[in-house]
Protein backbone atom coordinates (compact mmCIF):
# COMPACT_ATOMS: atom_id res chain seq x y z
CA UNK A 1 0.00 0.00 0.00
CA UNK A 2 1.64 3.56 -0.74
CA UNK A 3 1.65 6.08 1.60
CA UNK A 4 -1.12 8.43 0.26
CA UNK A 5 -3.23 4.85 0.08
CA UNK A 6 -2.07 4.44 3.56
CA UNK A 7 -3.25 7.82 5.01
CA UNK A 8 -6.58 7.95 3.24
CA UNK A 9 -7.23 4.39 4.74
CA UNK A 10 -6.68 6.11 8.01
CA UNK A 11 -8.77 8.94 7.64
CA UNK A 12 -11.41 6.82 6.04
CA UNK A 13 -11.03 5.12 9.53
CA UNK A 14 -11.95 8.38 11.23
CA UNK A 15 -15.10 8.77 9.38
CA UNK A 16 -16.03 5.23 10.08
CA UNK A 17 -15.72 5.58 13.90
CA UNK A 18 -17.31 8.36 13.76
CA UNK A 19 -20.43 7.33 11.79
CA UNK A 20 -20.69 4.27 14.00
CA UNK A 21 -19.82 6.02 17.00
CA UNK A 22 -16.95 3.75 17.95
CA UNK A 23 -15.06 5.63 20.67
CA UNK A 24 -12.87 2.69 20.96
CA UNK A 25 -11.89 3.07 17.52
CA UNK A 26 -11.70 6.64 18.47
CA UNK A 27 -9.27 6.64 20.83
CA UNK A 28 -7.29 4.45 18.99
CA UNK A 29 -7.26 6.59 15.84
CA UNK A 30 -5.73 9.48 17.51
CA UNK A 31 -1.80 9.72 18.01
CA UNK A 32 -0.66 9.07 21.63
CA UNK A 33 3.13 10.80 20.91
CA UNK A 34 2.52 13.85 19.57
CA UNK A 35 0.17 16.80 20.04
CA UNK A 36 -3.44 16.69 18.97
CA UNK A 37 -5.60 19.67 18.69
CA UNK A 38 -9.45 19.79 17.64
CA UNK A 39 -11.58 22.42 15.96
CA UNK A 40 -15.29 21.23 16.02
CA UNK A 41 -17.73 23.33 14.02
CA UNK A 42 -18.47 26.60 16.14
CA UNK A 43 -16.47 24.86 18.93
CA UNK A 44 -13.61 27.03 20.57
CA UNK A 45 -10.51 25.08 19.69
CA UNK A 46 -9.45 22.16 21.93
CA UNK A 47 -5.90 21.18 22.57
CA UNK A 48 -4.24 17.62 24.24
CA UNK A 49 -5.60 14.66 23.95
CA UNK A 50 -7.44 14.65 26.87
CA UNK A 51 -10.18 17.57 25.94
CA UNK A 52 -10.17 15.89 22.32
CA UNK A 53 -11.33 12.47 23.57
CA UNK A 54 -13.88 13.74 25.80
CA UNK A 55 -15.29 16.29 23.25
CA UNK A 56 -15.68 12.80 20.72
CA UNK A 57 -17.32 10.82 24.10
CA UNK A 58 -19.78 13.69 24.49
CA UNK A 59 -20.36 13.68 20.41
CA UNK A 60 -20.61 9.80 20.04
CA UNK A 61 -22.53 9.12 22.77
CA UNK A 62 -25.12 12.03 21.99
CA UNK A 63 -28.07 10.92 20.28
CA UNK A 64 -27.74 14.22 18.35
CA UNK A 65 -24.92 12.42 16.97
CA UNK A 66 -24.64 13.32 13.10
CA UNK A 67 -24.65 10.73 10.14
CA UNK A 68 -21.48 11.57 8.22
CA UNK A 69 -19.58 10.36 5.18
CA UNK A 70 -16.35 11.68 3.45
CA UNK A 71 -15.87 13.06 0.67
CA UNK A 72 -13.56 14.05 -2.02
CA UNK A 73 -10.46 13.40 -0.22
CA UNK A 74 -6.70 14.23 -1.14
CA UNK A 75 -3.41 13.37 0.77
CA UNK A 76 -0.59 15.46 0.64
CA UNK A 77 2.05 13.62 2.65
CA UNK A 78 5.26 15.47 4.04
CA UNK A 79 7.72 12.86 5.87
CA UNK A 80 5.86 11.35 8.42
CA UNK A 81 3.13 14.13 8.62
CA UNK A 82 -0.10 13.86 5.84
CA UNK A 83 -2.43 16.60 5.19
CA UNK A 84 -6.43 15.24 4.02
CA UNK A 85 -8.66 17.70 2.59
CA UNK A 86 -12.17 16.61 2.44
CA UNK A 87 -15.87 17.26 2.48
CA UNK A 88 -17.65 15.93 4.99
CA UNK A 89 -21.80 15.09 3.86
CA UNK A 90 -24.18 15.29 6.83
CA UNK A 91 -27.95 14.87 6.21
CA UNK A 92 -27.82 18.95 7.88
CA UNK A 93 -25.31 20.47 5.28
CA UNK A 94 -21.44 20.28 3.84
CA UNK A 95 -18.51 20.53 6.11
CA UNK A 96 -15.36 20.72 4.57
CA UNK A 97 -12.14 19.09 6.39
CA UNK A 98 -8.72 19.35 7.30
CA UNK A 99 -7.14 16.04 8.75
CA UNK A 100 -3.41 16.14 9.67
CA UNK A 101 -1.76 12.71 10.59
CA UNK A 102 1.69 11.79 11.85
CA UNK A 103 3.75 8.17 11.25
CA UNK A 104 3.68 7.09 15.02
CA UNK A 105 4.25 3.46 16.04
CA UNK A 106 4.14 2.11 12.53
CA UNK A 107 0.58 3.63 11.97
CA UNK A 108 -0.68 7.22 10.57
CA UNK A 109 -2.56 8.62 13.58
CA UNK A 110 -4.53 12.01 14.23
CA UNK A 111 -3.36 14.59 15.06
CA UNK A 112 -5.68 17.32 14.18
CA UNK A 113 -8.81 17.82 12.63
CA UNK A 114 -10.81 21.10 11.77
CA UNK A 115 -14.10 20.91 10.17
CA UNK A 116 -16.52 23.82 9.35
CA UNK A 117 -19.20 25.04 6.90
CA UNK A 118 -18.19 24.90 3.18
CA UNK A 119 -20.59 24.65 0.35
CA UNK A 120 -21.84 21.28 -1.61
CA UNK A 121 -19.35 19.79 -3.92
CA UNK A 122 -21.75 20.06 -6.76
CA UNK A 123 -21.83 24.00 -6.08
CA UNK A 124 -18.43 24.65 -5.33
CA UNK A 125 -16.86 27.73 -7.10
CA UNK A 126 -12.97 26.78 -6.53
CA UNK A 127 -10.78 29.50 -7.90
CA UNK A 128 -13.22 32.29 -7.78
CA UNK A 129 -11.81 35.53 -6.95
CA UNK A 130 -14.77 36.01 -4.33
CA UNK A 131 -13.46 37.44 -0.77
CA UNK A 132 -13.78 35.46 1.75
CA UNK A 133 -16.61 35.80 4.22
CA UNK A 134 -17.70 34.55 7.68
CA UNK A 135 -20.66 32.39 6.41
CA UNK B 1 15.48 30.37 17.56
CA UNK B 2 13.61 27.30 18.76
CA UNK B 3 11.78 25.80 15.91
CA UNK B 4 8.61 26.56 17.78
CA UNK B 5 9.39 29.68 17.86
CA UNK B 6 10.29 29.91 13.65
CA UNK B 7 7.26 28.36 13.17
CA UNK B 8 5.00 30.93 15.27
CA UNK B 9 7.12 33.91 13.34
CA UNK B 10 6.09 32.27 9.82
CA UNK B 11 2.67 32.44 11.28
CA UNK B 12 3.13 36.28 12.06
CA UNK B 13 4.77 36.59 8.75
CA UNK B 14 1.79 35.06 7.02
CA UNK B 15 -1.05 37.25 8.86
CA UNK B 16 0.92 40.89 8.40
CA UNK B 17 1.14 39.65 4.80
CA UNK B 18 -2.92 39.04 4.46
CA UNK B 19 -3.14 42.25 6.49
CA UNK B 20 -0.90 44.63 4.62
CA UNK B 21 -2.27 42.98 1.51
CA UNK B 22 1.61 42.13 0.39
CA UNK B 23 0.84 39.78 -2.12
CA UNK B 24 4.72 39.52 -2.97
CA UNK B 25 5.20 38.52 0.90
CA UNK B 26 2.60 36.27 0.77
CA UNK B 27 3.86 34.25 -2.38
CA UNK B 28 6.97 33.83 -0.70
CA UNK B 29 5.77 32.61 2.44
CA UNK B 30 3.82 29.38 0.76
CA UNK B 31 5.77 26.59 -0.40
CA UNK B 32 6.98 26.09 -3.44
CA UNK B 33 8.43 21.86 -3.30
CA UNK B 34 5.32 20.65 -1.18
CA UNK B 35 1.56 20.57 -2.91
CA UNK B 36 -0.03 23.17 -1.04
CA UNK B 37 -4.05 23.86 -0.41
CA UNK B 38 -6.01 26.59 1.35
CA UNK B 39 -9.98 26.31 2.61
CA UNK B 40 -11.30 30.00 2.61
CA UNK B 41 -14.46 30.96 5.14
CA UNK B 42 -17.33 29.39 2.62
CA UNK B 43 -15.36 28.50 -0.07
CA UNK B 44 -14.76 25.18 -1.67
CA UNK B 45 -11.11 23.67 -0.84
CA UNK B 46 -8.47 25.19 -3.73
CA UNK B 47 -5.36 22.54 -4.16
CA UNK B 48 -2.58 23.80 -5.86
CA UNK B 49 -0.34 26.86 -6.22
CA UNK B 50 -2.05 28.27 -9.21
CA UNK B 51 -5.49 28.24 -7.68
CA UNK B 52 -4.37 29.18 -4.00
CA UNK B 53 -2.03 32.46 -5.26
CA UNK B 54 -5.02 33.39 -7.78
CA UNK B 55 -7.34 33.31 -4.48
CA UNK B 56 -4.71 35.23 -2.58
CA UNK B 57 -4.58 37.74 -5.46
CA UNK B 58 -7.83 38.26 -5.48
CA UNK B 59 -8.47 38.78 -1.38
CA UNK B 60 -5.42 41.26 -1.50
CA UNK B 61 -6.66 43.15 -4.18
CA UNK B 62 -10.23 43.59 -3.18
CA UNK B 63 -11.28 46.64 -1.24
CA UNK B 64 -12.96 44.63 0.73
CA UNK B 65 -10.22 42.51 2.38
CA UNK B 66 -10.50 42.21 5.92
CA UNK B 67 -8.29 43.75 8.65
CA UNK B 68 -6.92 40.63 10.25
CA UNK B 69 -4.78 39.78 13.11
CA UNK B 70 -3.85 36.81 15.21
CA UNK B 71 -4.50 35.51 19.07
CA UNK B 72 -3.33 32.52 20.48
CA UNK B 73 -1.49 30.90 18.01
CA UNK B 74 -0.10 27.19 19.29
CA UNK B 75 2.75 25.69 17.52
CA UNK B 76 2.98 22.11 17.22
CA UNK B 77 6.08 20.69 15.86
CA UNK B 78 6.31 17.09 13.92
CA UNK B 79 9.68 16.51 12.57
CA UNK B 80 9.82 19.20 9.34
CA UNK B 81 5.87 20.10 9.28
CA UNK B 82 4.04 22.09 11.88
CA UNK B 83 0.71 22.56 13.00
CA UNK B 84 -0.33 25.83 14.37
CA UNK B 85 -3.79 26.56 15.72
CA UNK B 86 -4.53 30.37 16.23
CA UNK B 87 -7.61 32.59 16.33
CA UNK B 88 -8.34 35.28 13.73
CA UNK B 89 -9.88 38.85 14.68
CA UNK B 90 -11.82 40.56 11.95
CA UNK B 91 -14.07 43.25 12.16
CA UNK B 92 -16.93 41.06 11.32
CA UNK B 93 -16.25 38.48 13.69
CA UNK B 94 -13.89 35.94 15.02
CA UNK B 95 -12.64 32.60 13.39
CA UNK B 96 -10.10 29.82 13.92
CA UNK B 97 -7.83 28.90 11.88
CA UNK B 98 -5.25 25.62 11.38
CA UNK B 99 -2.24 26.79 9.73
CA UNK B 100 0.59 23.87 8.30
CA UNK B 101 4.11 24.67 7.55
CA UNK B 102 6.82 22.57 6.25
CA UNK B 103 10.08 23.06 6.58
CA UNK B 104 11.65 23.64 2.94
CA UNK B 105 14.99 24.83 1.75
CA UNK B 106 15.92 25.73 5.79
CA UNK B 107 12.91 28.13 5.86
CA UNK B 108 9.17 27.30 8.06
CA UNK B 109 6.63 27.66 4.25
CA UNK B 110 2.88 27.54 4.51
CA UNK B 111 1.30 24.25 2.67
CA UNK B 112 -2.55 24.50 3.93
CA UNK B 113 -4.52 26.99 5.61
CA UNK B 114 -7.97 26.35 7.15
CA UNK B 115 -9.92 28.96 8.46
CA UNK B 116 -13.38 29.54 9.77
CA UNK B 117 -15.87 30.75 11.89
CA UNK B 118 -15.34 29.95 15.73
CA UNK B 119 -16.54 31.83 18.95
CA UNK B 120 -14.43 34.44 20.26
CA UNK B 121 -12.15 33.81 22.64
CA UNK B 122 -14.04 35.29 25.37
CA UNK B 123 -17.42 32.98 25.39
CA UNK B 124 -15.08 30.22 24.38
CA UNK B 125 -16.12 27.05 26.27
CA UNK B 126 -13.55 24.65 25.25
CA UNK B 127 -13.89 21.33 26.28
CA UNK B 128 -18.09 21.00 27.02
CA UNK B 129 -19.90 18.22 25.63
CA UNK B 130 -22.17 20.14 23.11
CA UNK B 131 -22.27 18.52 19.69
CA UNK B 132 -20.84 19.73 16.64
CA UNK B 133 -23.02 22.03 15.23
CA UNK B 134 -23.17 23.61 11.33
CA UNK B 135 -23.38 27.42 12.52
Amino acid sequence: MSRDAAVLFANDAFYLAFATRDMAAMDDIWARRAAVSCLHPGWAPLTGRDAVMESWRGILGSPDSPQISCANAQATVIGDVAVVVCGEILAQGTLAATNVFAFEDGAWKMVHHHAAPAPPPETAAAGDDAPPTLQ
